[in-house]
């Protein structure tokens, strides 16, 4: 980084670009106080901020590497920035700072990707992002009833910026990426258009900045930075992963999927811990153990469908139910956090409550990778869970370490995803087991093999349906995150909104051209049409899953290159064809590796795709064979099995590529 | 006021009451620079605010009156506070400086009234409150459907701090009152425990400030201050004022309502000028003087009427339509705002387009007054009109007098009722010329006869029903505003929410314990009940304006009070009742004059009202005689026609009250 001196301020760049500049008159800086409201209701947060102080630190003194920042000449120094390698160092010299402002250079026209996972918005230039890991919301969008309903009934229809995955990291077309690395409440405001202004409700440890000449090194640097995952498991490649959650009889129903010629890898039974009846439904018993009433001989046919080249996978989350037989267990040992009288808190997730399990605490930790996921989950026979609820952190408990859970609160999923890889790590099953995560923050990379996009609605709504998915894929896998897949056919149906065949068929077409397929039954299976009850659908699923068998090899390929350079599976269009601004905008598309370009049809009615395809390559369409030049709009029809998926022209896949129009 | 110096600081104290106190380390003054963005959408405005700097001035250094503020000792005074008599005048030395944030001393329990006309809290403690003048918005509840299809369709959704007449005034428990004299947009934040804020987006001229030992003298002085309206016309008293836009048929049917015993002061007709046909139906034609097709002959119609004891009402607002006669002459006498490029700015209201007059031009004030108001409408025989839309002045025009329209646009409404009332007094109306506003801002008290509450929703609803009236008068009538009424049955009909025979005969048994009866059609009079439709409606309507005129010698003596000391007619219970704090923040019942306690049904399906009495009188139940002690809640029935009215006992017009009950 070069730091230099002019006109009363100073200039810090990486690599020739401008990273920050200073003058009196326009300060980088600005610190202050603030006196935040927060309220959360089921993992939906309200949250408000009044600003106290926000001072513009216009005064910097620069002596060597450090710049002291203060209101003016002579007033006392309230923050110095050190600048070492590639890191911006912060040290509060008062105390009572707990806003910092601080401004970054934009160059028009500038895009800027990252922010964790994003569902509504790739380019994240022209709006406002709070960095806080939180239910995504229903409906997403204010506009929309179903929004409206969910915030009525239960606060939590959401925005725009809702995610559970967000992190404190973006990149931009300048080619340079930037990172806050702390873990409180945080804003990224892209929404000027002189800078880029990231507020932290903390003093942050450090910024860390990266600079690169291709798109493609600076994913690999971030990818360095923040972990990398495993390759996949070889038995993923045998098809998809079938959710049913029908007791028993899911066994009798897997079997009807493989019937119609559905390729199957696992079968996928969250309910394998027992339902607790509520009034508003079945849930699970939150107590992670294997459940003899509803999966009688469980153990037995595990062994048996690995046998026959199927896996089965499970469900888990952080918490314990009050009536399960962990929860005293965990109470004795001081293992749950606490309240602000000193005993286990306990959280309400309606009609049932729950301890926490601090995983500040090493040894409960330790303890819940040993026991629960360890004993309970591995060596019984699982090969795979949903690692849920890792967005829940409740503000007001107290932990182990001391530390305020606000600032905890987004660093509980990758504490999360650490127990849960440190589990599998001890049954030396990395790498074949295979958990999945929603909730996500600053390096959870290193330890969530596999990132699910969440619960969408069971729609093709713009800020909650299937389109969705693909933006939380290609900016959460531009942060290192190589491997996303989603729940096919959406997960929450509210209000009356059910699934469609169509919808299911359309959501299973584009799974196939990612890591992992994995059905859902959704929130209410009763009320929703299932794979398994339309003929059509079944049939159009065995299809599509042929489909992602048949990818396999290049799959395989895609996993090594994440393993070796860091690059994601799913990228964005512009990641390859950086010259092609055309590209940079574009999130209901994606490059699935280098080689094959998906437009999958994310709104009801059409039977046709209408995408662009980048400069520089011919794309051959996978289905008719027709060659297209690239940098040019082009339109395919798109009948269902047959979603608008291309080919580079001169792929070292071609052949595989090519016999896809033969299944 | 009293300053006194102490620890660093200063304490400012009005008649013993803390005012300001200040510390270096809780400091009562900060500012600093914003950057807002306004959106306006047909008088809705969406509104968000950038705060660059908010600097606290810690150290504030005296000198006689004079208090010098900065950061901290030794840098640049940015703010200069002079207390001179009841005043705290403000002088900025950074010229930068576009936002500030005064502290004010709070003290547990404090109450706090006022803030313009508020519709959904008459005590403001515990919110924020902006004080912008807009629509009013429709539902002002983000929980109601209502309120969410009106955001989604036209932005107008609202919430509980929309008002067409905001003002920067506050009096509170402690028998103080707070004025900002400024006409820029403004925050009352209440939400602290600690202190009161208000936030300024300019600098304000100053602060005024008002010490009584009683609430009826801290009202008087506010009167005084801010404007005294005449005494009501002696033509009111004769009865209802029937709103009507039947074009001649409303003349027809008007006999209708008098043949069935409605006693009436007046018809309203809105239509006089005529309509325009749009798609969304049929709209007035914006030039103001009487349509002949609509209306033959109706400035003999008005004569006759006026000879039966009945006088003519009509419409009229600031803007003038492209299409009428009155535009051309306007614009080539340059009295119209102008746009960017100097031309006349021209305003959308649905399929047809508006100038604006320029109120901050004399000549074309006084065009208005005397070519439009004066000759069209007086001289032709009006007695009194809907003054409408004062709060629509677009935020991005050029005015006249060189100001930015955002520091005019809460000018506006007093400025146009200005012009109507110069209107009035030419002709030697005033006392006799009715007009009404919705609009309101600091100062609107001594031009405008009488407020009318806006338009509510044609329902019971908690935000946007009958019961937001009492509200709204009761909170104005705090600042002066002796008069105060309402459209009966309401005004917005939308989404298909339609008025029902009992919210009308309701509405018309609060409005009769009013200064003014007045109907209205409501915006959609086809789709919804009109009084005349129903017998039963029309039957109690009568009987309630045979009340009112019953009542006409108390509303005399009510009147001449106004006019002598500036008590509003309606008054909040505590106005009377200091020493029972329970009526600090009863909303939903008002003492009409000192002698009448008036608890209007405002829920559905109620035929019986809880209300509660105040403490050190006996209170008369006027239909059945029955006498309460005070200072304690009682339930009355409440049957149509006969609404929880009470006297006090001993009151002078006991036998006017006792009368009540043989109508």
């Amino acid at each position: 980084m070069n730091l230099e001196t002019s006109d009363n301020g100073f200039t810090l760049s990486i690599e020739g670009r401008a990273i920050l500049t200073h003058r009196p008159e326009s300060p980088c800086l600005f610190v202050g106080k603030g006196h935040e409201r927060m309220d959360m209701y089921r993992g939906n947060f309200d949250i408000e901020d009044y600003v106290i102080e926000r001072s513009p630190l216009t005064h910097a003194e620069i002596s060597g590497n450090a710049i002291a920042f203060s209101t003016a000449p002579g007033q006392p120094t309230r923050v110095v920035l050190t600048i070492k390698d590639n890191h911006i160092l912060f040290d509060a010299k008062d105390p009572a700072i707990n806003r910092v402002w601080l401004r970054l250079v934009t160059e028009e026209p500038e895009h800027v990707w990252g922010g964790g996972e994003q569902m509504s918005y790739l380019d994240m230039r022209g709006r406002r992002f709070p960095m806080w890991t939180s239910e995504p919301g229903v409906g997403r969008d204010k506009s929309t009833e179903i929004t409206w309903k969910a915030d009525v009934t239960g606060k939590s229809g959401g925005d725009y910026y809702n995610t559970n995955y967000p992190q404190p990291t973006y990149l931009t077309s300048r080619r340079i990426a930037v990172h806050v690395e702390t873990t409180a409440y945080s804003v990224f405001d892209f929404r000027n258009a002189d800078f880029h202004e990231v507020e932290i409700w903390a003093v942050p440890e450090r910024i860390e900045l990266f600079a690169a000449s291709t798109f493609v090194d600076l994913v690999g640097q971030l990818s360095s930075r923040f972990g990398r995952q495993p390759i996949l498991p070889d038995w993923v490649y045998g098809g998809a992963i079938i959710g049913l959650k029908d007791g028993e009889n899911s066994f009798t129903r897997l079997e009807k999927f493989r019937a119609a010629g559905v390729k199957v890898s696992g079968l996928w039974c969250e309910d394998w811990v027992g339902l607790r009846h509520t009034s508003f439904g079945a849930r699970l018993f939150w107590d992670w153990q294997a459940n003899e009433q509803r999966y009688p001989g469980l153990k037995d046919k595990i062994k048996d469908l690995r046998d026959d080249g199927i896996r089965f996978l499970g469900y888990v989350n952080p918490y314990l139910c009050v009536d399960g037989p962990l929860f005293p267990i965990a109470e004795a040992a001081g293992y749950f956090a606490t309240d602000s009288e000193g005993k286990t808190a306990l959280v309400d997730f309606g009609e049932f409550d729950c301890g926490v399990v601090d995983f500040t605490n090493p040894a409960a930790s330790a303890w819940f990778a040993e026991e629960v996921i360890g004993k309970n989950m591995l060596d019984y026979g699982l090969s795979g869970w949903m690692a849920d609820f890792g967005e829940y952190l409740p503000i007001d408990v107290n932990l182990s370490n001391g530390i305020d859970a606000k600032l905890m609160h987004n660093a509980w999923p990758t504490l999360w995803a650490e127990v849960n890889a440190k589990a599998v790590e001890s049954r030396n099953l990395t790498g074949d087991a295979l958990f999945f995560m929603r909730a996500g923050f600053t390096g959870v990379q290193a330890h969530c093999p596999l990132l699910w996009g969440g619960d969408q609605s069971v729609d093709f709504s713009r800020h909650d349906g299937l389109v969705t998915v693909m933006s939380g894929a290609l900016s959460s896998g531009l942060l290192g995150n190589a491997y996303h897949h989603s729940d096919i056919g959406g997960y929450t149906s509210l209000f009356g909104n059910v699934r469609t065949a169509e919808l299911i068929m359309r959501w299973s077409e584009m799974a196939a051209f990612t890591p992992v397929m994995r059905s859902h039954e959704g929130n209410r299976p009763k009320d929703n049409l299932q794979i398994d009850q339309d003929p059509e659908v079944l049939g159009h699923f065995a299809r599509m899953t042929q489909v992602y068998v048949h990818l396999a090899p290049y799959l395989k390929a895609l996993s090594q290159e994440a393993a070796d350079t860091g690059l994601p599976a799913q990228r964005p269009l512009f990641l390859h064809y950086e010259s092609d601004v055309t590209t940079y905008t574009i999130q209901d598309a994606y490059l699935y590796g280098a080689d094959l370009l998906v437009a999958p049809v994310w709104q009801a009615g059409e039977l046709a795709r209408n995408l662009y395809l980048p400069k520089g390559d011919c794309w051959v369409h996978v289905w008719s064979g027709e060659v297209f030049d690239g940098g040019a709009d082009v339109s395919v029809a798109a009948p269902f099995g047959k979603p608008a998926v291309f080919y580079r022209q001169g792929s070292s896949f071609t052949d595989l590529f090519a016999g896809l129009a033969h299944l």
